[in-house]
């Protein structure tokens, strides 16, 4: 299936399919002119890049290949320097088209070679972690991290096109699938009540990596993503309805940051948030008829189900949390502002909770 | 004098006026955040950055200066790099605005880092140098050099306001000024009769930097190149009316290419490769009614009543010269591509010259 993202002269298809890279879509013309760099990590390589490096040299395209390390501490200027260098190398010219074929970092990175080589060349996604098919692919956000803080470096930039084979799946690590399905839950709490029944009755066959399940979910996280992006391509509005994708993100980036890099992945992070923003949407009333518990329970249940955690981690510290959150880019002003949900399907915006009501939700199930 | 860059959301207006650094004019909100980030180099600060900054911060803007060197060599993602760290240690976040103070290598970088900052902010250009004005204050290209070739890492982004005050061109060495005629000399070529009979008229009270005459060649030299960019503001179209600013600049830069760096100004260069074009427009028959030398005449007396060189430098190698004409980017296939006039005022483009014509346009005048 192919979901459309709808950014008027910058719109392209997100194509959906199990074994849509052993068999490409028919694609726009920028995504395949005669000159591709296939930016990818050691890790995928040997999995996806090198088979589709020969497709593509099959069908006439010279391929420059650039390969990165598998980590967020890749995601640096310093790596995107070095690619630069290769592509200058390669005398890859300003008609040429970049490929990321990897997780967010690889696209990430890749992204922001694509928007600044020659001032902008064509750029192709190729998510193949399930987090990078149902975010990364949506959004346009791409660039590196300062080592004073991540992503302070980037620009917003459309792919032409986003190629999700949902058999990718099959080498990812467990613990990075059920990472993706955190944020695939969050889709259905804030936009789509239908999606999140879907995942209570389906989730067992997506975490068996069932392609039609998978494809189904993927497409559903980009249609409701590819719609709040389009409302608000550039992030300008920071009020806008954007802000709803940051469900579970006000906490859970701030747990990210307190505890030490690698012991919680991004979706893991993201469930944690969630529970702690649903928690606290009960305490201040904002879910419709009372139903706080009940949205609580089944929000819960399926993170269980998920794998993912939705307990506070020992050892975090609530000033240092505070202060994370308080510090977000995205806050102004003393208090912090949460997304928190009125129903499944449906959230709202709340500024300036205050440190008290987010202390207790998130220490008081200890 | 205000002239409006007309590119939808992105429109902005150059304001021009002697003494309008001493009094600001009225500026778009995005231009006058709280916070502004002063970027210039180290020849500039003492002329006009600092007096710029005390103005900005009586009005309540917190301003943090960032100064780079001056000159090309300082145009690397080396420099942005370190620009990005000062503005990670200011804290300077996504609400801010860019302010470049200083010539084309300033407003280059400095927008680079604006495009780049959290996937960009708020860029405002003081251009003190008269090429500056003319020529990158419109057109929106931001970047830094590789050391493989110029321009090769940026972005396209467009101020929010470009403030020309002429009376910055007092301060400016004679033969920088000189160069910048250049430039408004090939506006009036390319586009504009009444322009270059102006300056037939004008051009000795504009080498006297008299505020009314610099003001109006350099309006009219904006208009001429807003009109034309805003008609392909992201150059995607190879062959497109964009292409008729290069007038000049496709020997212009084979020259700058081939000789010593700093032996040749980039107005120098042109001047020189404007004076090939028109000769190789003569040989080749495009200019209307015969006049072929008449136009020679005209633009070679201007060329020289600014100062400007019109002679093929001594040393120039004709292998080396036609090597970098054809490596330019903007060339494809074997041979090589002419902006060339057709009367004052109006060029046509003419494709696949060959080299024994660019040959003897070259050196027929030794």
């Amino acid at each position: 299936m192919t979901v459309s993202v709808s950014l008027g002269p910058r719109s392209y298809p997100i194509h959906i399919r199990s074994g849509l890279l052993h068999n490409l879509p028919e694609l726009p013309a920028a995504a395949l002119p005669g000159e591709i760099a296939l930016v990818s990590n050691a890790s995928v390589v040997p999995l996806y890049a090198d088979a589709l490096l020969q497709k593509l040299e099959a069908r006439g395209q010279v391929v420059t290949t650039l390969s990165m390390g598998d980590g967020e501490e890749f995601k640096s200027l310093e790596i995107a320097s070095r690619a630069y260098d290769e592509l200058a190398e390669a005398r890859f010219s300003r008609r040429g088209a970049v490929w990321a074929v990897g997780g967010g970092v690889t696209g990430d990175l890749a992204g922001f070679v694509a928007a600044t080589w020659m001032r902008g060349v064509s750029f192709v996604q190729v998510p193949t972690t399930l987090l990078a098919m149902v975010d990364s692919s949506v959004g346009g956000k791409t660039g590196v991290n300062h080592p004073r803080a991540k992503n302070l470096i980037g620009a917003f930039w459309q792919p032409v096109a986003v190629l999700c084979d949902p058999d990718c799946l099959r080498t990812l690590p467990p613990r990075e699938l059920r990472s993706g399905l955190a944020e695939v839950i969050k889709y259905g709490v804030i936009a789509d009540a239908e999606l999140f029944e879907f995942l209570e009755r389906n989730l067992d066959a997506a975490m068996k990596l069932d392609g039609e399940v998978l494809s189904h979910i993927i497409a559903r996280s980009c249609r409701i993503k590819a719609d709040v992006v389009g409302e608000d391509e550039r992030e300008s509005d920071a009020i806008g309805r954007r802000a709803i994708l940051n469900y579970g993100h006000t906490a859970g980036h701030a747990f990210e940051a307190v505890m030490q890099y690698g012991q919680l992945l991004h979706g893991e992070a993201i469930s944690i948030g969630m529970t702690v923003a649903a928690r606290l949407a009960t305490a201040l009333g904002t879910i419709e008829n009372g139903a706080g518990n009940e949205l609580m329970e089944r929000q819960t249940r399926l993170f269980e189900r998920a794998g993912l955690p939705t307990q506070t981690p020992e050892g975090a510290d609530f000033e240092d949390l505070w202060a994370a959150m308080a510090l977000d880019k995205k806050n102004r002003g003393a208090g912090v502002n949460f997304i928190l949900p009125t129903r499944i399907g449906e959230v709202m915006r709340v500024e300036n909770v205050s440190a008290d009501s987010v202390r207790e939700a998130i220490f008081s199930h200890r």
